[in-house]
């Protein structure tokens, strides 16, 4: 089958937007979107110490009362970085031999633009008729994420805006196209802790205190297991992402040294309980005589995880008579999105491959494009005549 | 008592000779020993990797043979830092109330002067005629220490000089004159170890593997005492210094990271046995996939200690007698130039006391200068008359 996602994948990767230049990308969706009967909102958020950020809402209420469906996505690109290493111009959109060339053909203006194309084919058939397609675009999920999906959402609520199930177009397969969804994400928090002793001269370290050894207690503390998995989690993992003490002077003991540390966690934690349990192993180790200092480093990202039954096991069910394969529901990787939709409605992430993303030469076969449309397609119309819970 | 001492302190301490800047230092000594009949030469040593360095080798044989005493000591002073925050010009030698201010009126141009002023005085009264005095005056040992007392004595040796014993005029006492000389000095060497694992994303730590939880380890066996201590040395003590990642990010697991360390070990260790002990103990940790590297950072000062008895404690006697207190016998402190000498002769360091060593407002009370020379006075020509052991 082909569609109209593909032209479309190609206008959106002709337009440089990296985050957060816009380029007119969400200009080129409206276009699209506003003849299918969607009406189309620009929002321009900014403030809360991050860049201003364009934002677009898209909804189209069908003829007949039904679910509201909404999908999420981004059309903001990491940077080409050293463009002379791309087989092919990273904004030219170009086809070679059925592949797609481009930033953002895999992350994700190729998920955006099949749930466009679907849309645009089922606007055709009367399926939107039945039930509420909205759609919420970010110019802003690769850096601060400050601006985007999470103010989209408050807006949209502030609206009145209620949803019955969200999907997020970010790649989620693993070998095959489909084999895998996303349900959940775990959670991020990072720290420093600064362990400050006493300076002085090595060849007298009876009058000075050296915060090293401390350091070292504190790093074993923290890798002691924090948990063993939950059902659809891994592990909750503590990384010490650096040590840094810049005291180049061999003779000189150092007055303090810092520790910075990640962690990702599952639906075992909050922010606020990981921080305690951290404080709690702070609080168990000899200082001998030095002082810690602790700052939480940037905000918490929450774990959130969607009920694998009801809508995520219907979506499942279209997967598997479409593909043949049932998805895997996974919760691994980092932090996206999805985790600001998921104070509203269950919400999982569906889409291709993510081989090439973020990489230099990121491509997407033409096929996998008008694949995931269809199957968007397939899914919105199933998903819209269901019978309302 | 009042000797010359004093006054060629002042014309020391008014030539800047911050390391390695003679600023005719050397020369103002040169002009005060010849006319007492030392055979002065003047070695400019250079390379090896570090600047040129101005010295003064300086030398009298009586008419009588009888045993060389060496003196030995250095006319470099530290930078003065803020200049402003001096109470007196560090370059003026100025005398108020009866202390003398300025760079080098502790560590060590009081010494010196001490000395000259001593000899100057046993010139007059024939003493000097029972054996041989010399000076090696270097103006490098607050910094590298390349071209300075190490390279004087390796000339001196060429040139056939033997001693029977060496006296630095270093700040040695604690509380009162006299109190302690040192006849040791623990070694020190200083290595950098860095752990190297993979690189990955903190939300994959699968496919990453961290070096820090390595490099705590380490810091641990690193910090199992080497020693007990000797009878005349504190125990071997290690300090890891610093561990410096320099990964800002806080959702990277780093690839590497560095721990430096210094050790101050003690005459039951050489340099080389201590790289082996720790390099054993390297050995030892389990390493999780991800491995070492290895660098000794600067060169190894060596441990040494000079027999108690013999000419140490006959200056012991002289001191007991001159002060009415028996100096402690020390080891403390960083290394200094009296290691070189220790491959020549015994060697101890014996002078005045340190308290403001560089320090701004440096200063020594020159009733402290003279009584330093007229102990130098009375040791010398007790050392002379001695019968040859
Ligand atoms: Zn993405
Ligand atoms: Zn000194």
């Amino acid at each position: 089958m082909s569609n109209r996602a593909v032209p479309l994948l190609a206008d959106l990767i002709r337009r440089p937007s990296v985050t957060p230049i816009e380029e007119g990308v969400l200009d080129v969706l409206e276009a699209f979107l506003s003849p299918l009967g969607f009406v189309c909102t620009r929002l321009k958020f900014e403030g809360d110490g991050s860049y201003p950020v364009d934002n677009l809402y898209a909804t189209r209420k069908g003829k007949e009362p039904g679910p509201h469906l909404l999908f999420a996505g981004h059309t903001d690109v990491v940077p080409p970085g050293d463009v002379t290493a791309w087989t092919h111009d990273p904004f030219s959109g170009e086809i070679v031999d059925g592949v797609m060339w481009g930033r953002g053909a895999t992350d994700m203006k190729s998920g955006v633009a099949a749930f466009c194309g679907a849309v645009a084919q089922l606007a055709q058939t009367g399926a939107l008729e039945k039930g509420t397609v909205s759609l919420a675009i970010t110019n802003d999920e690769e850096a601060d994420a400050v601006n985007g999906t999470k103010k989209l959402m408050e807006w949209a609520e502030a609206q009145g805006e209620k949803y019955d199930f969200a999907i997020v177009g970010e790649p989620s397969s693993f070998e095959v196209f489909g084999d895998s969804i996303k349900i959940g994400r775990r959670g991020s928090v990072s720290g420093k802790i600064t362990v400050i002793g006493k300076q002085g001269h090595a060849a007298y370290p009876q009058r000075a205190n050296n915060p090293m050894p401390v350091a070292a207690e504190i790093v074993r503390a923290l890798y002691v297991p924090l948990d063993d998995g939950t059902e659809h989690f891994q592990p909750t993992n503590l990384e010490v992402t650096a040590i840094d003490t810049g005291n180049p002077a061999s003779n000189v003991i150092p007055e303090r040294t810092t520790l910075r540390f990640n962690v990702r966690f599952n639906d075992i934690w909050t922010g606020e309980t990981l921080l305690a349990e951290i404080h709690r192993r702070l609080a168990a180790i000899e200082l001998r005589g030095c002082h810690l200092e602790f700052e939480q480093l940037g905000p918490i990202s929450r774990c959130f995880i969607s009920p694998p039954e009801g809508h995520v096991s219907h979506l499942c069910d279209v997967m598997e008579d479409f593909n043949g394969v049932r998805p895997l529901l996974s919760t691994i990787g980092g932090t996206s999105d999805a985790r600001f939709i998921s104070l509203y409605c269950p919400v999982v992430e569906c889409g291709l491959i993510g081989a090439t993303m973020h990489q230099v030469d990121e491509r997407v076969p033409v096929a996998d494009v008008e694949r995931l449309a269809e199957f968007y397609a397939t899914y919105i119309a199933s998903f819209l005549a269901r019978k309302q819970a």
